[in-house]
């Protein structure tokens, strides 16, 4: 499916050039080639690429130009290797890896090891397969992280699908696999589960790279476990101690900035002030809104923090390249810019400020300032993709009503605490009045109703809670398929009429994210991919997104990251108090708990 | 084969030793951990393993010490790891694998990469195999390189098998296969001949090294086409432009310090004075005789001259451990000290010194203070691997007979012409006498006769030329079946009866070398494993090696390397004049050429 062919099938032909015998496709004239193996500039070189890959690197390549060869004069700008994404979700844009491609291509990113880890909730190896599917058809390197952890919560909630150590297995066999995600079951690792040890060892087996995952600051017994049961890498660091560790003990930093990420200036340091061997720390982003892909920038935004950050710009640009290729067993297929290599270029004035100017990708020109040249082709999503809201039934005001015990006029009831620029949650009590039977929220104590409906099996069934922090007032609700791990659908709202009507919505969607108010749609992402993502272009996306932050703010939301909060909230993964599928679940204990406190 | 059980296979209790769940089967207490990931010196920290690998690296592993534990208290020493050869021949060392292996495991050897090209002439795939086989059975790490050119020169010579492409597509299967053996055609590679590139491609396909050669200092358009064919690496730079060169391209460059190469100090100014990236520099030996390995060690005495030439020592020591690990794709499972990886670790009181105190190797100690304390077992070698000397008859002194033109009483010959502490010969033509229609050497110009005896298929046949100086004197001649590439028979000899009488010698011996005066045998080194390996101790071994070249010294020989320079006589791929068994062989036409001058 990818469209280069292998080393070996060029090699003739890349003989050919380097030698003179034969014309190369494409030639740059006359630029710094910033080499990331030596970790040198070299003023006045020139690149020959033919069939997609590096040809002749050095100080004249006039032999290689033939009639028809392609010649671009760099004049003196920087040619450095296309930007690599260490370790990310596509489906964090809301975008599919076409869109997300498109919109990353001209930040000058032309390889990304992508987990889509949230499609495997939804729609298990057929979803992961179909991400892959999609990947392969870019005109750039996406590469697939098997997912290693659906349900990331075994027996607190319900995917759509499991994925198991035979899954595993058999996508490893697979032509865009490239080793298994972020192994976020670290307590199961450290206690040896041999479902997660059967996953790492089937990875192990086929040669690929096991990516880690452990968020947690213990770095004592429990964190050298972890190390011993395989993991490669970790992003979950986020000061410097913890880089240093990972290091020590073989694996791989990944330090990242994404979108709500900023662990690079934190960790850093361990190379710009500890002095430590800057190979194993690699730069990735985990997460980014489509908004950022289109205000911010992607990798290069990364790497630009990383020099601000004041780390070398050299040895930053190698944590986007060479080290990340090296780590996924990559490093004679891309990662720089030497003979063999696949074709990923990036012209740039400055190596600091570190305008993408050209981008060249496979030899192929496809982006030049700012604008993609190329087509990103768009895998045809099956209906099954498609139609992943099953709501099983048109939701009433009345799915919506959680009962109060027989003859109680209030009552102490758990509520998931919002907590401003945190992902956990805090586990709050709060009385509640009844009304009618039915318990209430209560604006006074900025206290709403959330609702959990189940997508995937068409159950119609709904769990209700209470949740504060929003500042939601009036009549109101927010629905969300984006509903992480496990991604059903999170509502929540002021009055059961709007949630109903929001829910409703979402089902004839397909998926997404709508806000209603007094029984009025004020905004909508339509996410029909799984109820995940968009196949429309990320600006659209974006300003959708925004149009839809924007909405909840009209509702009186003042959170910074709203949507993001209100994603989390069935995370059952992360403390204290969270909902899922099958009801409200205490993360400090693991455990289903009740509405009211006892 | 291998005694040590998969990382997979041993996370369970890699994770419960690290966990303090269950007790490890060796701690190191008290050390100070040399780290080559973040290239730092921890003191005081403790290691703890089990099941051959390391389980917990860290400040404290009380809580791994159980009623069974063995203890080592470090008292503060270097806990280095295990040293590893990146790329060697064996059978230079004139010694079975096993036997190698036990005279470099004292030394801190724990890890070899070796390439059995001299076999693979004698025997083929079988041959290698068996390499392969009784690699395998040793207490540390062997990988075997796929001989990837056998014949060196097609067409110039004829050995006892062929390698081709099938052969290497098949070893790729193998347990001990790492890669393809150093592509040493690199004629071949420019001009991307199809039988050497398919051979790259088997590699590559397989996902393994490919390790390169390339001879020539012409770093122009044809070492472009070289590195773009896919070599990955190269022990064959000499000069710190070679190093920089091969670097920049992407490939390792590997400094090798042998018995006879001394290409470290030239080429590591590129790191020391240049300040490039120093991750992609490896250091290696190519070819020890056994003569060093007792008496100056083998990986220690490289890392310690790279030191002494001013590279810093953790630097130094990362070029012979997880560079070379990174390299060959094994960098977590040997190659540091880290969890998961296979335990081998060097206890030394001076990182510059470098005493080798104390070597363990997966786990279990292996040598105390030089003395190995393991069993490295043989493989019981078959009698078609004992029996490779095919002369076919007992040879006379009329088959080194060199008749004269009908009526010449003296003639002008090509005569190969050693030089002094070259490899490359000189193409000579002396003026000789013809007694009775014979042509004579002549000890006042210091040329004597040379004959290559073929040994391979008993064809009886033997090609006789004459060969300048080595100073011979009196009734002398030595005969040896280390004969590069083809491993037939050469022997140089001033008597025609000496001459016999050293190949039939050889012949009842099973190979090896032997020198014979007015008759009688003077010194003898038997060879009987393809001719070329004893299975003997590495000592008494290098004891026969030294009273043979005390031997050429008694018959007049003045040489530096004399045996070296006989051995090399037959190598028809290096300049200018040579002998195989299809005749004199111009090297620089690489044509079969007349004796006699025309």
């Amino acid at each position: 499916m990818q469209t280069i062919s292998s080393w070996a099938d060029s090699a003739p032909r890349l003989i050919a050039v380097a030698a003179g015998r034969a014309p190369a496709d494409l030639v740059l004239k006359g630029g710094t080639w910033v080499n990331v193996h030596t970790r040198e500039c070299l003023d006045n070189h020139d690149l020959a690429i033919a069939d997609g890959r590096f040809a002749y690197c050095g100080p004249d390549a006039s032999h290689c130009i033939g009639p028809d060869t392609q010649v671009i004069e760099v004049a003196g700008r920087f040619m450095i290797p296309g930007l690599c994404d260490a370790h990310m979700h596509i489906e964090s844009g809301m975008l599919t890896p076409a869109e997300f491609a498109r919109a990353v291509i001209p930040h000058g990113t032309t390889t990304m090891f992508t987990d889509p880890h949230e499609i495997a909730n939804v729609l298990g190896l057929r979803g992961v397969r179909l991400m892959h599917d999609e990947a392969l058809l870019q005109p750039v390197n996406i590469f697939t992280q098997m997912p290693s952890c659906a349900p990331s919560a075994p027996g607190l909630e319900t995917t759509g699908y499991e994925i198991t150590p035979e899954d595993v297995a058999e996508a490893m066999g697979w032509p865009g696999i490239i080793g298994l995600g972020e192994m976020m079951n670290f307590p199961g690792v450290v206690n040896a589960d041999p479902k997660m040890l059967a996953e790492i060892a089937a990875t192990q087996a086929a040669g690929k790279t096991v990516g880690g995952h452990y968020a947690s600051p213990d770095l004592g017994p429990a964190f050298h476990a972890y190390a011993a049961g395989g993991p490669a890498d970790d992003h979950e660091g986020t000061c410097e101690a913890d880089a240093i560790a990972r290091v020590r003990l073989g694996m791989r930093s990944m330090m990242r900035l994404g979108s709500a990420w900023y662990d690079v200036e934190s960790q850093i340091t361990a190379v710009t002030e500890k002095g430590l061997d800057p190979r194993n720390f690699i730069l990735c982003t985990d997460d980014c809104h489509s908004g950022t892909l289109v205000n911010a920038g992607h990798m290069n935004r990364v790497l630009r923090h990383a020099i601000a950050c004041g780390c070398d710009p050299l040895v930053a640009l190698q944590m986007c390249t060479i080290n990340t290729a090296s780590h996924f067993g990559l490093e004679r297929e891309l990662g720089s810019i030497a003979p063999g290599r696949r074709a990923d270029v990036i012209l740039t004035s400055d190596l600091t400020a570190l305008p993408i100017e050209t981008v060249i990708a496979r030899g192929q020109v496809v982006a030049e300032n700012g604008q993609i040249t190329v087509d990103c082709p768009h895998l045809d999503w099956p209906e099954d993709a498609r139609a992943t809201v099953h709501l099983g039934k048109t939701l009433a005001d009345t799915d919506f009503e959680i009962p109060a015990p027989e003859g109680a006029n209030h009552v102490t009831a758990k509520v998931i605490g919002v907590v401003e620029n945190q992902a956990p949650t805090k586990a709050l009590v709060r009385e509640l009045p009844v009304v009618d039977g039915r318990i209430e929220g209560d604006a006074a104590q900025d206290v709403c109703q959330i609702a959990l409906v189940e997508r995937h099996r068409a159950t119609g069934e709904v769990q209700n809670a209470f949740v504060s922090g929003f500042g939601y007032q009036g009549n109101m609700a927010i629905a969300s398929t984006v509903a992480h791990d496990s991604h059903h659908m999170i509502v929540v709202g002021t009055a059961r009429a709007d949630m109903a009507a929001a829910a409703n919505h979402l089902g004839d969607l397909g998926g997404g994210i709508t806000v209603f108010r007094d029984g009025v749609e004020l905004a909508s992402v339509p996410l029909p991919v799984a109820g995940l993502m968009s196949d429309s272009p990320a600006a659209e996306v974006a300003a959708q997104a925004q149009a839809m932050v924007e909405a909840m703010a009209t509702c009186g939301c003042t959170l910074n990251n709203a949507y993001m909060q209100h994603s989390l909230l069935a995370l059952v993964v992360i403390p204290e108090l969270r909902i899922s599928d099958m009801g409200l679940v205490d993360v400090t204990r693991f455990e289903l708990t009740d509405l009211i406190e006892s």
